[in-house]
């Protein structure tokens, strides 16, 4: 393991100081292999496949999937490349001339579970930010990510980029988790864990290197009394229902009091198939089923919805500071005051007015590809794309100055 | 210390809300309370000093050195207020607006040495930014440093903010310590070290919380063969010898082989009063003691400087990148190409052309203040002012869409 951190390292620095140009033909080799290859790629596919015994459809690749993971790979080859762009540029008054300037971090490590695609859009995208990657696939999709990762090994050595790259723990043993979460002697700058709830809080609590990490997407969207009710009904609806599984998805409906014997009927009809879980004031006004207290922290990724009844703005802004996660948050008001004072007051990664907040998307924000969406607050938060995986330097020019 | 964590957590909710204008207030206020409680603080200072075994005159306060204390805090209230300014702004094809806002990030643990300064200059810049802070002490400190928090909290309370907003530990107990690098129960967001490199490295150990430190500065400047030999002179005494103590001080100084015996001479006729310790090629062109290997990993912090010789812009990029810490470096030369070549290779938190390593100051980049130098690439590196205590969240504003 040390050894890969090392061949990591040395490559970082070479990636460092390739065009932009050179990166963008290596992430095409990239997807061209991934397509020359597979017939490979299936068979080891359906050889983790026959052995899983849950999370099957995660898991599962067929030649549509594969095409998506190989075309997802070569729209990264044409994202604008982060590195070497000038972030800011002032001049102080004795005449030095400073610039902040993107840098790459140098080398991630990416923790990871089912997914086979995250192998290729991991790294597509450190590539893209001039990082170096270490891959550890989950073990129930091992044989997929290997086989990826032997198609992105050969994109790397037909464009002359050292394989230290773009390496993977070819192993299931679990210590080698360990290992990179103790940063692998140094080599390590930075670890992703991608995966559920367990996964990234075991490392975040023991990782000894800085990590990027989202835990939970407990999102809520927010009806105010001066909602538009038809607007109102079709954001909840796509923000429940367009994708249950989807950390963007929301978890929560929060109802102005006030409007709630108007909003609600008109909500609850929009939400045909969900199920709702009120609290005494919803259900006042529609039957449904009575949520616990462990409904409002909870993250479904189901068609089920908590609901609740909230005194306005402060209402809305006391609930979500108690139980929301940081993820996402909407409201839905026509009233611009309302909606300015709940932009404000909500501290999460992204607070959206009048928009379903199933746009929690680095594709959605124009990043093109993501990586993750960060719920911390240092370095990255939200949609972690090739501009979020990069450090920065301040470039100074002087003309001899000596500081007094 | 968990009630400190809750405190400061309630405190982090007013501040955020506040106006730029309210925390400029209330760092006014403090900056008086300092003057005003000078006997109190100067008396506590003495005993301090009474006490110290060493570092003495780190510890030392007298009525130059508070009123100077006073005024660096006073001038943290004139600062720009980052808080609420958009850092970016874009329209999505489907008419959704996305700005980028900075927000505070929250609770920011300060634990620090001798120095009393930090206890105010910390306590201004978490302020500034929008955040509340928990201080620790070094214990050979703690006297000045109760007393300084004093006139900080009578400052916070005449403005009518929180006393959460700005709490130190009142114990010398080390226990603190430990707890303060657990997150007290999630209470803290960052934690920033300030001291000597052993504090710094149990900090980035040991934090179960992300931290901002400043581990070592082995700075170095090159001097390129087409350098301006009476530019260089000035250049090289005034990064190593103007202020010897302070990280930004050149500590190893690498010169082209090709142009040393004539460049040499003059940089060491210019470097009276400072030890050279020279490899081989340079001790045949000036006389000087021999360096050992680990003189090119020291940070002296003292009138003492390491030499060697270096073939062009790789050989003295080559050595940096073995022997820095990616604190600063600096090249002096006429010619921009290897200029800008080295600007572009060398991979430290700050680089620079033509001008002395002991620019790398937040007062000189025009930050106004800053809590310390970062020597890590995650989150902020360089100089860390108020503008990097922030974090930032997305705000989207639509008119109804929802995702297809």
């Amino acid at each position: 393991m040390n050894q890969m951190g090392r061949q990591a390292r040395l490559a970082a620095d070479v990636l460092r100081s390739l065009s932009a140009e050179a990166r963008s033909e290596a992430i095409r080799a990239m997807a061209r292999h991934i397509r020359a290859e597979a017939g490979a790629i299936l068979a080891a596919n359906a050889a983790d496949v026959g052995a899983a015994t849950a999370m099957v459809d995660r898991l599962l690749l067929n030649d549509a999937r594969l095409e998506g993971i190989a075309a997802a790979v070569e729209a990264v080859a044409d994202l604008p490349d982060p590195v070497g762009a000038e972030i800011a540029r002032w001049q102080r008054p004795n005449g030095l001339d400073i610039a902040r300037v993107r840098t790459p971090i140098g080398v991630i490590g990416m923790i990871y579970e089912s997914r086979p695609n995250v192998t290729a859009d991991a790294a597509a995208i450190c590539l893209r930010s001039g990082n170096a990657i270490i891959l550890r696939s989950g073990s129930e999709a091992l044989r997929s990510a290997l086989a990826l990762h032997r198609a992105l090994a050969a994109g790397l050595a037909e464009t002359g980029i050292p394989a230290g790259a773009v390496q993977i723990v070819a192993t299931a043993d679990r210590a080698a988790v360990g290992m990179m979460l103790e940063g692998l002697s140094g080599a390590i700058d930075l670890i992703i864990p991608r995966g559920g709830k367990a996964l990234v809080e075991r490392v975040s609590r023991d990782a000894r290197v800085p990590t990027l990490g989202h835990l939970e997407g407990v999102c809520h969207t927010y009806v105010h009394e001066s909602a538009d009710p038809v607007m109102a009904a079709e954001i909840v609806a796509n923000a429940k229902l367009r994708r249950v599984s989807v950390c963007g998805a929301t978890e929560t409906l929060l109802v102005d009091r006030a409007a709630a014997p108007v909003l609600l009927p008109r909500l609850a009809e929009a939400l045909q198939g969900c199920e709702l879980r009120g609290d005494a004031g919803a259900r006042a006004i529609v039957p449904m089923a009575a949520a616990a207290e462990a409904d409002w922290a909870t993250e479904y990724l189901a068609p089920i919805l908590a609901v609740r009844l909230v005194d306005g703005v402060a209402g809305a802004v006391a609930h979500i500071a108690r139980y929301g996660t940081g993820h996402t948050e909407a409201i839905v008001a026509e009233d611009p005051v309302a909606a300015e004072a709940f932009l404000d007051r909500v501290d999460s990664a992204i607070v959206i007015w009048n928009a379903s907040t199933q746009f929690a998307d680095g594709g959605e924000f124009g990043f093109g590809a993501e990586i993750g969406i960060a719920t911390g607050k240092l370095h990255a938060r939200g949609p972690v794309g090739p501009e979020q995986l990069t450090s920065f330097k301040y470039v100074v020019r002087g003309t001899g100055q000596t500081r007094p």
